[in-house]
């Protein structure tokens, strides 16, 4: 089974990439209750397989049983765990000891994928892997997402990482608009290959003719929004909106700043001047509502979206191809693309409801979806942060419509 | 215009029923920020009918201007208004003083309607008065619901108002189940009767077949998820539903208590003990759906619920009903009918969304619905809360997942 | 035992006369944890000679065994209370069934009095009643500043009462200073008239000599230091008071507003301008510090105010003689006498402790003061809320440092 | 000056020797406002010593300009402060940078001490290093008890550093009394060595005949007042201990929890069962006030302490002896000595004012005390986190009646 031992080794030094630039001190601060240490981050991903797929052999000696408290995010089957917003209490393991812990599992798990013959393997342990890997780089854009924040309350707005950004200046200006019929169409995952269970079934459902617009929303789009009075007019926002936005005393998007030169915003590569040509990012649903209501738009259901970009192919705006070429991870740091894919998560109009015929597997596993369908609103995409092999046409992402702090931005439909 | 002018003083004459049983400090108590003092409720339903009816006429003179920012609830277009979760501080006007602004808009209001041949009659005046007594007859609901919670923060438990509870001994027991087939269905108003306007515009959907139980989920089914550990087991619930029902320290439905004589509840007639036949109510969409999930079953999605109830007609179990019969408001004090409709909303499992092409209206009375459509689960059915002329298969009620406090209960599908 | 009936009925019907302006709906209103309706204060202290007095007769029958629960206040010893911060929620009984209450204790306490010969009659139940006398008039100060409270909350500001202010033009502007000798003093109560247990027992302090200015701060005082900035310097302010300006964004004393026409405030007779010449109140000890620092001088300990004020006689500025008078219930509205007494309570520098030997009462009584003594500061010399009967050189008043809603001032000393 | 530098090496050795047995990650979290990371003290003592001698000199570059933002602790007058809640967020400078930067001010200071002679030493600079040094070793017993709190929160409860506990059965049992008559008693510091500011000026204060308890009050003793109700008896309470001890559900000291082998600890030398000779440690306020009632006796004022002080010399009980003699850091490891000094800082009955006359110094440093003069308790006489030269009989430590996470525990007075 070389693709997946080498997937594997792919996937999970990838994590190790990622932290990389951060110290001890880094990887254990936890900026607010959504966010979790880096250092958890890599523990997490860690116990997941441990947990999944060598705990499954009765003869695997635990590493340290106290880990199962410590990493265990929010599987209630599995048992109690400490509480999320605690994570950044827990000094020990450190960051060195979290690495042992991760090349011990990886040892342990690359050598049961070489034994694979023997008996104890199980027909559903190269799913349950593979799910494993899906989870790690979901991880992986949480770590991203993760550390932005930490590092953006810290005074002095230290880079995470340097990178490129090409210059705008040929890119095209007007934006296009691809239209679909009505009809009956099929919404969900289909094929063979791994898809997570808030993806399934496959089912019909029928839509009116729309369209979508191929560009995503920028940043000079959303200045004029701004410059319109757009945070201050009630008319354009969903009550719930308006009163977040008031409390909070939103502005401007998340990591945006003004001062003597103009709007400027906290980058994974520091400080940067607004560039108007990039799509704008770090905005909440109830922004990315307002702003099309203010554009005479709105934003496409899910199922428009999954329709209009199976025709589409993934651009450069994802988090492996940005590490390659030595771009920021930010999104548009190489280019904008008319890609429906990448860059930045893109809000829909539909809140996470489970499809219908949807059943959550059994056991443990069963947690991993179908328990968050309730007060959160679909993403479709992926962004800077997400990698290529994790992203698809069906894939739903999906946050609180208050959360900023992920790589969320807007395209418009009518 | 007879028939307008009867209706509405019809409408108008039922809140004052309402609010006959209660003295003038029971009108002024605010229990906690989602309820409204009973006088507000008397005034801002006048001040509804005195802004957007009667200010239409330039040459009306408003009865006292402060109460535009007194009695506005949420009109932004409006003006300012004084903050919902203090309308408990207002003792002035008083009740009497309330109920001398009634007669006064009441008597403008009528003049109005007699004297509608003259030019200063808009063709969509009496839509704005339809609206008016539409909305009036949404805050009588409120005025039993929020009196209800109001009573109940009282250590004596007072009774609001004495009614009749039948034996229930000849009802039928078995649940039947109402067969629906996949199909195209048109969802939504579209003959030419009043409807808010969240529930235009008419719309196609495609539905799977399935069916509804012809009977709501009792208080004896209920008691049987309690006794099942139904609160105590994290894997029937919605995460979100299992942290507000931790955090809240839930354990039955809202109103119920446990003394040495079991269960009972406080309802608007007084404490009772809890009746397994009847229909459980003041439970929350988190314990609904969490009850379902136990049940093997789910909530009707509200296309869903709307196909189903196409062919059934309105029960007993409605407010205006109730009343004449002298039966006590609550779900279930005459009959437990098989209609659709009554005794509870139901919770569906269908967030609170915009139908394909909705728009609002322009000015203030755009602010009615479409602002709310964010974290809501839709009801459907109307309740013992609700007048017979104030439901239809299309009305969509809408609160947060957590609210109890209303007449709320459930009916399964498959 | 003549006197004493006849001063328990001044006292009570002071207490009905205090509540006459106000409607029923006024009387249920709680604004804030800290304020308490106004039928709660007059069933409370009707409680307390039913508690107290009446009940220790074993063959006195409870007026209604509710009472004891909704109105005990904070005696713990006399069983559970309903939270104090949910008062505002118990709208019965009403305003005419308390009154029933009060009338039916009068009734059967001077009974009691009048036939006090008979052997029920117990040699303390004279102290008793005079401390439920005393008890009444704490509670009719805060009817007063409860109700303004209440009324300041209404965005119309409602009058209370109006009443007179006299011009000021004659009065002396030159604050004089009274100077003491160093020496050891005897502080606290020794007499056989009435005090309260925290007056007790008499002791020795010594003083370094000291001087009291015989004039109490003005708002023209006042003004020069908002002028000067007191409010925007941390370095005139203690941390914690420093934290709950910020906090609660202080810029002027509570009550004052500034519009148009310059700084105005809200008084128990309506709104009025800022008068230079009338005392400052309605100041926290935070502010009464700050100003005292940026004035050059500090606060008065206790010890240093007693002694200061044996020679001094009560002033006008009495709820008792400014009601008489039909002069508003303002600090001043009648005159800036140089007596150390009334219009407004003084902070002193004196954290609030027990006297050297003192002891609690044994009994629920023993609750009424000693444990509050702790991060309250005291108050001394009575306001226009106090009435003359309850005022003397050795009354502890206290409060928490940041409480503001009182009748509070200050003088300086050196 | 060679007894000032050795004493500066000694003391800034003392914080490192302290932080040693830490990772970097230990030394950046901070587990709740009232906590400061181990980084930040080392950081911030630095500062001080920075900003306060090194920066009187016109010609000291400052070693990174940010500092003065990031560990400025409160001195308004230097400027703004990076909020205190938030200090657990900064992960840069990490705790190697954070030592370069303890060395490069050590090297310049002890430089300037050096060359003394010259003409830049100001006669005051010795005082304000001399006040450094004091800071720096209260800020060694914070760093203590914050990193007790910090590897409290940890679920696996991680020992700071083992150490030897002495054996108990010599020891004297019966509690012995020291009588102090009644006399005029001057209070406060008078000779030329160094104190703090808020013990200054020495002053008269008249004293009522007392006697103070030798021993502290013990794990035993304190083990019957809980076994008699202590935590459940609001009559032994102060209202507001009461109040809080509701809230925060206490039912024993800090740090003692409950399993089926009985009472233990989490100490910093790793969890313990409770031994009933050791000195009960980690009660606030209230509940060292509440003991003394249970017991029929009182807390001492703080005049009382320092005048039976006089007569007592340092015991065993002190950080530096503890460390020496390789002695766990905790009350009574060693010994309980009848010494009034050490072991545990001991709760007064007076609330922390400012003595007669009490001027605060100008500058920066008159921030230092004056300010915190509200809502806190003086305790008295050092604990096992102290170290010898930094306690004598005038010293007052001061925290609110709610703290528990210091080393405090009680005397008992009469």
């Amino acid at each position: 089974m070389t693709n997946l031992a080498d997937r594997y080794q792919q996937v999970r030094a990838f994590s190790e990439a990622l932290a990389a630039p951060l110290s001890a001190e880094d990887c254990v601060i936890q900026s607010m209750p959504d966010v979790s240490p880096t250092g958890w981050h890599l523990a997490h991903t860690t116990w997941f397989f441990e947990t999944f797929v060598l705990g499954a052999d009765p003869d695997y000696a635990v590493y340290d049983a106290s880990f199962a408290f410590l990493f265990n995010s929010y599987y209630n089957s599995i048992g109690k765990q400490f509480p999320r917003s605690q994570r950044g209490l827990i000094s020990r393991p450190g960051l060195e000891a979290i690495r042992s812990y991760r090349r011990h599992v990886d040892r342990a798990l690359l050598r049961r994928l070489h034994d694979r013959a023997a008996d104890t393997w199980d027909a559903g342990t190269e799913t349950v892997i593979e799910l494993g890997l899906q989870h790690e780089q979901q991880h992986q854009e949480l770590m991203l997402t993760d550390i932005k924040h930490v590092l953006s309350c810290h005074p002095l707005r230290p880079c995470y990482r340097p990178g490129s950004f090409v210059s705008r200046e040929d890119e095209p200006a007007d934006p296009a608009w691809l239209d679909v019929d009505e009809g009956i169409y099929r919404i969900g995952h289909a094929d063979p290959t791994f898809c997570f269970d808030n993806e399934l079934p496959q089912h019909r459902v029928f839509l009116d003719s729309f369209r979508v617009c191929e560009q995503l929303v920028t940043c000079g789009d959303y200045l004029q929004f701004m410059a319109d009075g757009g945070y201050r007019r009630p008319e354009l926002w969903l009550s719930l909106g308006w009163q977040t936005a008031s409390e909070q005393q939103w502005a401007a998007p998340l990591y945006w700043y003004h001062d003597d030169d103009g709007w400027h915003q906290f980058t994974l590569a520091g400080a940067r001047p607004i560039e108007p040509e990039l799509p704008v990012c770090h905005v909440s649903y109830f922004e990315a509502d307002a702003y099309a209501r203010w554009a005479g738009a709105r934003l496409p259901t899910e199922a428009e979206w999954e329709v209009a970009a199976r025709s589409s192919s993934l651009g450069e705006g994802f988090a492996d191809r940005l590490l390659a070429a030595e771009a920021a991870l930010h999104p548009g740091s190489r280019s904008v693309a008319s890609s429906l894919y990448g860059d930045v998560w893109q809000w829909t109009a539909s809140p996470y409801t489970p499809y219908p015929g949807y059943v959550a597997p059994d056991g443990a596993l069963g947690e991993y979806n179908g328990k968050f369908m309730c007060n959160q609103y679909v993403l479709r995409g992926g962004s800077c942060a997400t990698s290529t092999s994790h992203i698809r046409a069906t894939y739903r992402n999906f946050f609180p419509p208050e959360a900023r702090w992920q790589f969320t931005g807007l395209r418009l439909a009518q």
